[in-house]
């Protein structure tokens, strides 16, 4: 994209369609009681690497500090998803991190 | 990305980032005046195409209403974005007709 | 609020809050297999009260349009919390259904 | 409502309809020069204010930190809207400083 900070709002947007798929597709599971934490990361996740695409987007002056806790929540949810074997699960986890490395990237 | 529908997804996130970006360069302009209308279409565009990236990531039921709304309002920001000569308005324009092309495969 | 259609505004927000709070008391009852699609459409519901909000605040010329599917997506999700006794599912249930009514009031 | 930080949660939704209020009527000012930066803040406060309403509804354990983040942004926005003497100005002013109490009372 021809904007400012485009790899990292790509990497949200990634994040935020993998945790939304994610949890939903945790709700059909076999392990469901185990899978709740997964669930709940999943849908703070999406929203705030939702919101930080937004504030990138619009060049906020708090995108920065928005970012960093994205980066938080990403990582959060990245290390829940990676304690399960579904695929939805790892491919979650691998966009979390990556999303994690993209606002990490912002804030130094 | 290894999600159903991820062409819409991706057509609709770019597409929210561009009305975003358009949105607050619009601001900066010397016309403000004639600027107005596609500031709010940028604002309403952007918004409904992140609920539909949502709604397809989750699979839910509703998603191809919303997609058919979403193609509506991309439409009309489209239109609007391409009567200004500012580069984020031309390129706005053409992300939400990528976006209108994307939903409305998804309703046919 | 001194804004129009406030009373709408205020449903769809009431209607998000008691949709996000069921979603994950859901995920915390012994019954969770039967609570998955009352988690989906809680979370479905919360996203669509809150775009309607911001569109009926922007006075948008689709909120009318967005109220229609709105007081859908209620439906659907006050139906199905209708089905469960858990006090959280009852309170949502209630709050769709008001939130039916003023969605519905705006097309009408 | 009969949901945890009910007060926070109905403060932030009250301060995103003003913020989203103030924004398209800023867009419809004779001195429309002068409100670019409220129409920005605005819209960056509607949207944090949205997510943390809904990290408070979900009982997130990022909702302290978010309202901290939340808090800051209605704080510049409140303080910007201050500076306009129009009534959706003042009335979002009001809304965004309601909003910085409750949040700073979360993260007390």
């Amino acid at each position: 994209m021809a904007i400012n900070h485009s790899a990292c709002i790509e990497a949200c947007n990634r994040c935020a369609a993998y945790c939304d798929h994610c949890a939903v597709s945790c709700l059909e599971e076999g392990n469901r009681e185990e899978m709740a934490e997964c669930i709940r990361l999943d849908l703070q996740c999406a929203a705030i690497c939702r919101l930080a695409a937004q504030y990138l987007a619009q060049d906020s002056r708090f995108a920065i500090q928005l970012c960093e806790l994205c980066a938080e929540v990403c990582k959060a949810c990245g290390e829940e998803c990676g304690k399960h074997d579904h695929d939805h699960c790892r491919e979650c986890a691998d966009a979390c991190m990556a999303c994690v490395r993209e606002c990490s990237a912002m804030v130094a």
